[in-house]
């Protein structure tokens, strides 16, 4: 992977978010000239403490996917594009619908109109999400399974995913798309529980503070470590035959969300479970089980999530940990 | 059906186009309180002279969707919208993705808002398309097929659809989905084949003109008459139990599209079919065979499609026949 990496001009849209920043961290290690694009969009992922420990190797660019000219410029003379930038609160995209439709539609729109104008040749990996499924009427999800998205921000994601198809089939653009499972790990927004309940109860444990679980919490989830999602970007964008196509990308494990909570607990030492009835609107919208089928990953990128849950929470309360004042 | 729509307040998007003129004749004709807005975008479908014979029955509004202010006027105090008004050109989709996101995602936004902040009890009927399939895998197509648009106008689309079904589930507004299948009839847009090729063909035959057919024209399609349709939307909006559904509008009966196009000759008596190699670019955005499968509409709505190819062909050739100055 080294090889392949080194030398390569590399966007990173949303690079000062979760997984952008993480992964620009593997691809500085990697060799790649990375140029992180972020809004650092007040409220949102973006946290320029993501990038301390690898500032003086990458170009950052404080700047909106939803500018036209920018997404023009900064697309130019690039080899690959992770395509990260979103709106990504379901919450925030029922109460202002109009941020997520210009960030995920338009905005979409803008960085697909500057690869085809101006960059043809370009590789672009689209992060998706598998709230695209929403409350799927099936257990084990594959990527043929109906969409049925539950919010602004899960139907903006969608439209993200086939504006990336449709230039892939009638522009002949080189886009995958990777629908990513609840993920976990450092560098995450930790200031709400809106981008992530698993490290919001992280917050909670090192907090010492009480988790409320809704009901007997057995709803199982299938979380995936952020440097296992990292990995599976860098293999999409090595194979340049699987133009137009959707990948889950998740552990292929469930786990019912209590076991994961406890196992916070236990590690981190600190916090106290409580369960609480469901409230009913959470109910009303609550996915119910969800595990991701992920064959198709590793057949055609040879993907799999290798980092084992109770390693994962260890790096990440770890980290948290040393870090708090940067995240809380 | 006269006493249901008999003073009713009806408000009608994309009033003076294709399918919003007909439907606005016939809810004038049931007593309905019919306003229709329209933003007579240049080369679009809509057209004064689709309303002159029922002007004096009607408020016409002339504004866009895209207009937030205007869309939170005028939603208020209505019983039902039957939200038509759309960026509805696969070519210009693709042209002009811009236009398309802003009318058929934003635009949408600002109605379901407008709604649900100044009018959450009205039924609302989504138009949509059988676009949202694509190529599907399947050549009959119920509304459980897993959806493949093939532009950004088919995107966009879907994600309306999803929209009114994020807000039916979360905000509770009674809004409906109708995905239409090809249509042909009086009043449509017939300066340029982009808007419906059925209706192109039939502006031909009436010039005398060549029509040509790619390959041997046997592509199967489905084709319903517009006032058919009509009644669909007609019946929708009288049911309340179909909050968040989703409906195949269609004949449910398929045509090889040569069949089809000689009847047109027919009944004209004037015009040539030619046909002509596939060209590529079509090839391969050519969705294949489509039959839709109506089941549901029949069980949900009581309705199917009831006017006979010949009928409907006759009606529409006698139309154009007479008003070619107004649409040619």
């Amino acid at each position: 992977m080294t090889n392949f990496y080194h030398g390569k001009k590399v966007l990173v849209t949303g690079g000062l978010g979760f997984l952008g920043s993480n992964l620009s961290r593997h691809l500085v290690e990697l060799g790649a000239k990375v140029t992180l694009l972020d809004s650092l969009l007040k409220g949102h992922g973006g946290n320029l403490f993501n990038m301390a420990d690898f500032k003086k190797s990458v170009r950052f660019v404080k700047g909106d996917i939803r500018n036209k000219k920018l997404t023009e410029k900064i697309v130019k003379g690039q080899d690959i594009l992770f395509n990260i930038a979103a709106q990504t609160s379901h919450t925030d995209s029922m109460k202002n619908p109009y941020l997520d439709v210009d960030i995920n539609t338009r905005g979409q729109i803008n960085l697909l109109e500057a690869c085809r104008k101006g960059n043809p040749g370009i590789r672009i990996v689209y992060c998706s999400t598998r709230a695209v499924y929403g409350s799927a009427a099936k257990r084990i999800i594959d990527e043929a399974t109906l969409p049925n998205p539950l919010d602004v921000y899960a139907t903006n994601k969608l439209a993200g995913e086939n504006y990336h198809r449709v230039y892939a089939k009638v522009f002949g653009l080189n886009a995958t798309v990777l629908r990513l499972s609840n993920g976990y790990g450092p560098r995450a927004q930790m200031k709400e529980p809106s981008f992530g309940i698993l490290n919001w109860f992280i917050r909670l444990a090192l907090d010492d503070a009480e988790i409320k679980i809704f009901g007997d919490g057995k709803q199982v989830r299938d979380y995936a470590y952020v440097d296992d999602m990292t990995e599976a970007f860098l293999k999409t964008a090595q194979n340049n035959d699987i133009k137009g196509e959707i990948l889950n990308i998740a552990s292929g494990h469930g786990l019912p969300l209590i076991n994961i909570v406890k196992e916070v607990v236990r590690i981190a030492g600190t916090g106290k479970i409580v369960h609480v009835p469901w409230p009913d609107t959470n109910k009303k919208i609550d996915v119910g089980d969800f595990i991701a089928d992920v064959h198709k990953a590793r057949r055609l990128i040879g993907w799999e999530a290798s980092t084992p849950l109770k390693d994962g929470l260890a790096e990440t309360i770890d980290f948290y940990r040393q870090n708090k004042r940067r995240y809380w």
